[in-house]
């Protein structure tokens, strides 16, 4: 991969919490001396946005200067995903040699992949054919710690820009609140089967009128110690490679001899 | 399923080009004999909405009537994926013993699977455990032609429903442009590996400055005779099995082998 190119890795940033996020400047300031930065990333907040694309309204870009002189960044009305083919197609024009998505300020471990414009960005790259990698930090908060974050970030992507990796490769990681001295280690994880118990909050407007605000318990139903939920709960950097092949394999399987639909 | 349960099976009904689309019309005709059908959709199109789930601004949904009066439907401001949570949460207060999602008005095969509104509304109520269908028909046009689709879609819910399923049991199901006569039969597939090749087009607006419309040519990579993109171009339609488990096996035991991160 890096090897492969003469000079400095290109390496595409990106997230969802928006261009002006601690998270995103923290991941740039991990990965900066590792080659040439380059940030695509949304205006405004995209949580939750999933694999969205838009297709309806037209996407406008900006460059901007939020990450001093030597990193180029735009920001773009679009979502995550829109980000990542902008990036390639009209910012970039080809292909950068890693794909960095984050750091989110929040998880996105087990379920969450699902709903997550962090790892959609990095599904998106990874689709592309650009190795990826979705950075999450378990703190919500606006003005989260990124300390230790910074330097798992810097030791993984190292890691991965040292090796030749499948065009395909993604990795899902997410970090625990911890110093670093705190953090146990990265441990390779599968995704949990967990999920939330949704319970939406009904509220009345001054017109009258039913509003209902999405709001939800997360549960764990999955026991494993192989899970991302076990090993952050244990003080764990989970990482969980991600796959786009969505094909249930195993119910392929019983469909064709049960021949259900003959 | 539907065995275990005293009385009709409950059919939830749900998609992404609107409540009004003829897509999901054409899927309530086409089932409401095999159960009771509750409709609950989006009040706007929410197409390549992809799992996004409204965190930022609450939601609000109303009983209509326009499946006439034997099928309760409501229309919601929320996404494909709102509308599942809404549906199990506030308006049936259980799992429905189905989902059913579409017929989407254009394809969601192969990596479409991702961006689809109408398979993360399916892939949210497996998730749930409710056994789960998205159809989709590969004709754009607002005014499709579903009559072929309906013969498949009952063909399938019926078998599905007459059989024990596992409970995250999901379906990608799509649908070619054909006749009845025409359509070759029922084949099980993997997802292809396709995707768009992105090519924005730019555009000045009357204040001079640029705008980017989102659009790209779809190319399919994957040659087996496998996969769902194969089995439409020859007059099947295509069942892929899908799941929500992404995580990549193979890449977590080379990265468990290697120890890439310690």
């Amino acid at each position: 991969m890096a090897k492969l190119k003469k000079g400095k890795p290109i390496i595409l940033v990106t997230n969802d919490d928006d261009i002006t996020s601690k998270g995103i400047r923290s991941l740039v300031e991990a990965v900066k001396d590792l080659g040439k930065v380059v940030v695509v990333a949304p205006e405004k907040p995209q949580s939750g946005m999933g694999h969205a694309i838009t297709i309806g309204s037209p996407l406008r870009m900006n460059q901007v200067d939020f990450f001093g002189k030597d990193v180029e960044a735009w920001q773009t009305s679009g979502t995550p995903v829109d980000c990542v083919k902008l990036a390639v197609d009209k910012i970039l024009h080809h292909k950068p040699d890693i794909c960095l998505s984050g750091i989110n300020h929040g998880a996105n471990h087990s379920i969450n992949v699902l709903y997550s414009g962090t790892m959609s960005a990095a599904m998106e790259a990874a689709i592309e054919g650009i190795p990826s990698i979705g950075f999450s930090l378990l703190d919500y908060s606006f003005d989260a710690d990124f300390s230790a974050s910074k330097q798992i970030v810097h030791k993984i992507v190292s890691a991965v820009l040292s090796k030749k990796t499948d065009k395909h490769f993604l990795l899902n990681v997410n970090i625990p609140i911890a110093t670093p001295d705190k953090i146990k280690g990265i441990k390779i994880c599968k995704q949990a089967y967990a999920k939330y118990e949704e319970d939406f909050s009904e509220r009345i407007d001054p017109h009258g009128k039913k509003y209902y605000w999405l709001t939800g318990e997360f549960k764990n139903f999955d026991k494993s110690k192989e899970t991302d939920v076990w090993a952050l709960q244990h003080g764990y950097v989970s990482v969980v490679p991600v796959q786009f092949d969505l094909t249930n394999y195993t119910l392929k399987k019983q469909l064709e001899k049960t021949k259900l639909f003959q």
